[in-house]
C-alpha cells in the first residue's frame, strides 16, 4: 500500500454548538425576533402566552410561512394510492459543522427517509425542543437553513411545534421532523424484493459525514478539510423510479454507515451479498482520519449515500441516471446478491482476501445525526 | 362568595422523574430487554449498531409491532381527499403524573389536535429522544402506556425513531409524535369559519392536567387529589362530524388553557366573543389549589377539553351528542361569538361584573406537557 501524508493541526476547541458559522446560511435575512430585547430562548417561549405567540408569528412564521404557523395542523390534499410516513429526532453536536447543519439534516434526512420508501416527499412538520438561554440568533440561522434546505428539496414545511426546557435539561435544539410523500414505486421497495442476481449501487463515496463531525468535534484541522456529504437524494431515486428502473431496495447509510445498512438488508433478506472493497469511493482525507483516529469508513455515517438494490440488466442504466445528479456523480456498482441464502456480508479486498462484515457494535460516533 | 375549606399536606418531594406508578399501566407484560444485563440505556443504543437494533427489535416491536419498526418509513393506503398532518414534541415533567404519563399525552395529544382538523387520526409516528441513563424499565412502562392509549384512541403507531444523547444533555425522556389523519369534516375547521351568533360549547371542567402536574412537582397532597383530564378527543369529533354539526372551529385547550385559546381564535377571527363565567366548571380541588397557589383556571392547561364553535340552531344537538361521551359528561355551552367584530373575549361573572381576558403572558407553567 502506498505510503500516505496526512497532516493533522489540532486547533484550539472552541464552544461550537452555539455559534453559528461565518458564512452566509441562507438569504441573509435579519433576525425578525428584536435581539436586544430578547436575544435568547426563555422558558416562557414554550409556555403557550405572549412570547411563545410572538416567537412563532415573526421568527417561524418569517421563515415557514403563516400557512405553516397558524393551525395546530396542516391539511394536505392527497390523491388515492399509497402515503410514505416517516420521522427522525435530530440530535446532532454541534449544531453547525462542515458542509451543513442541524437544519438541513432535520430536512434532508427526513426527505431521504421518505425517497427511501418509493416516494416522493411532499410535506413535513418540524418540532423543536430548545433549552432556555439558546441564542435567538443561532435559532434564526437553523430555521432559514431548514427552510432554504425545504426549498432545494422542493417539500413545504406545513406544521410544527415549540417546546422549551429548562437550561441543562437539553442542549441547545433538538428538532424532529416528520414527513408525508406520495408513493410512486410502481412495486414496494422493501428488503425482501432484494433477490439474487441483484446489483447493487452506491452512489458515491462514503464516511464524511461522520468524519466532518469528528473533525470539528476533535478540533482537528486536515490538510483539506472534510466536508459532510449531506445532500437530498429524492430527485435521483424519482428520476430512477420515472426511467422505470425496478427498485427492489433502497436504504441511505446514516447511522452504522455502508456496512451496517447492509448486513440488516441481508438479515431482513436472508440473502448474502458480495462487495469490491476498491469499488468503494473513499476520499483520501477521510481515509486519512479514519486511520489516524482508528474508523472503518464502512462504519462512518453519511447524509447524502445510499444503496439501491436494482436487477443487473438495469444495472447500467441505473447507473446513468445517478450519474446525471449531483450526489450521484460518482455511483459505482459495488457488488452483487449472491445465489446462496446465508444472510451475510462478504468484502473482497485489491489483494484477493475476504473480510465477513458485522454490523456495528458499540456506538463509534455518538450524535451524529 | 361561600367560604371554602382545604387541606393541604406537603409530602416529602422525591424523584418522580424516573419513576413508573405502582399502578399496572399496560397489560403488565415483563420487559422484554433482560433488565439484569441492560437495566439503563446507553449511548450505543442511539449508535446504530447491535445494541439500537437490539432495543428496536425486542421493546419497540414488543409494544408497537414489527410493521412500525423495521423500515425506515411506513406505507399507508390513502382515498383521494384531505389529509391532516400534525407534530408536538412531549417534555412533561414528571413523566408520570395523576391520569397520565408522557405516553398517554404523546398519543392522545397528536390525537386531539388532528381532531381539531375535522379528522379521523389513523397513524402516529414517534420520535424518542432518551437520556442516557433512562431506566429500561420507565422506556418499557411509557411504551407500553403508548400501544394501549392509541388502542383506545383507534390509531397505530406506525413508524419510530430512537436517538440518545448524553447523560446530563436531556431530562430522561423527550417524545415526538406526528400524525396523519382523513379529514372528513364537510367544511373548514378553521377561526376564520367562526360567525356572530355562533355558540361556543366546552366539554368539560377545566384546569385539571396543569394543577395535576403542580401538585405531583410541588409535592401537595389535597383533600381530594386532582388527576388530569388527559383522554382522546376524536371519537366525540368524530360523532359531531357525524351528527351533521357544522363544526365552524374546533381548539383544545393545552398550553395557555381556555383563555388563551380563546384570545387567539378572537384575533384570528376578529370577533369577539361573551362568556358567562358560572357555566365554565372548574372543580373544587382545582379551584382551590388555583386559589392556593395563585393561578387563574381559565389559563391552566388542559389535555381532554376543547372548545366548539357551532352555529346557534345547532348548539344543543352537540351538547347532546357531546354529553354521551365520558369526555363530554359536562359539555356546556360557555358563550357566543358577538356582533361585533372587536377581537375581544369578556368574561361575566355571577355579581354582574365583566373582565377582560387576555393572553397568557410569561410562563405559566413550563413543561407541562
Amino acid at each position: 500500500m502506498p505510503a500516505r501524508r496526512i497532516t493533522v493541526t489540532v486547533i484550539h476547541k472552541e464552544r461550537t454548538v452555539d455559534k453559528p458559522p461565518h458564512r452566509k446560511l441562507a438569504d441573509g435575512l435579519q433576525c425578525p425576533v428584536p435581539l436586544n430585547d430578547i436575544p435568547q430562548i426563555l422558558l416562557s417561549h414554550g409556555g403557550g402566552g405572549r412570547l411563545m405567540h410572538q416567537l412563532i408569528d415573526t421568527l417561524f412564521a418569517a421563515a415557514f410561512g403563516t400557512q405553516a404557523t397558524q393551525h395546530d395542523g396542516a391539511v394536505l390534499p392527497v390523491n388515492e394510492g399509497e402515503l410514505a410516513f416517516t420521522t427522525d429526532s435530530y440530535v446532532v453536536h454541534p449544531l453547525f459543522f462542515p458542509g451543513g447543519d442541524i437544519g438541513r439534516l432535520a430536512v434532508w434526512g427526513t426527505v431521504n427517509d421518505l425517497a427511501m420508501c418509493g416516494a416522493v416527499p411532499q410535506s413535513l412538520s418540524a418540532g423543536f425542543i430548545l433549552e432556555e438561554g439558546l441564542s435567538m440568533e443561532t435559532l434564526w440561522q437553523v430555521v432559514q437553513s431548514m427552510q432554504q434546505a425545504a426549498e432545494i428539496a422542493g417539500v413545504r414545511i406545513a406544521t410544527g411545534d415549540t417546546k422549551v426546557v429548562e437550561r441543562g435539561k437539553g442542549d441547545g435544539m433538538f428538532i424532529n421532523t416528520a414527513g408525508v410523500g406520495r408513493v410512486i414505486a410502481p412495486q414496494p421497495v422493501s428488503p425482501r424484493r432484494v433477490r439474487p442476481g441483484d446489483a447493487i449501487l452506491l452512489n458515491g463515496d462514503v464516511g464524511r459525514h461522520g468524519m466532518a463531525l469528528v473533525q470539528v468535534r476533535e478540533g482537528l484541522r486536515f490538510e483539506s478539510a472534510i466536508e459532510s456529504d449531506c445532500a437530498p437524494l429524492n430527485g435521483m431515486v424519482r428520476e430512477l423510479i420515472e426511467g422505470g428502473i425496478d427498485l427492489h431496495c433502497l436504504r441511505d447509510l446514516t447511522r452504522g454507515g455502508l456496512a451496517t445498512a447492509l448486513v440488516e438488508i441481508a438479515k431482513t433478506s436472508s440473502l448474502s451479498f458480495a462487495l469490491e472493497e476498491t469499488k468503494i469511493g473513499v476520499t483520501d482525507a477521510v481515509r486519512g482520519a479514519c486511520e489516524l483516529l482508528g474508523f472503518d469508513p464502512l462504519y462512518v455515517a453519511n447524509e447524502g449515500r445510499c444503496v439501491a438494490f436494482v436487477p443487473e440488466k438495469q444495472a447500467e442504466s441505473a447507473l446513468q441516471i445517478m450519474r446525471r445528479h449531483e450526489t450521484g456523480r460518482n455511483a459505482a456498482c459495488i457488488g452483487t446478491v449472491e445465489m446462496e441464502a446465508r444472510g451475510r456480508v462478504t468484502l473482497h479486498n485489491a489483494f484477493g482476501t475476504t473480510r465477513l462484515l458485522d454490523m456495528l457494535s458499540g456506538d463509534q460516533l455518538p450524535r451524529i445525526c
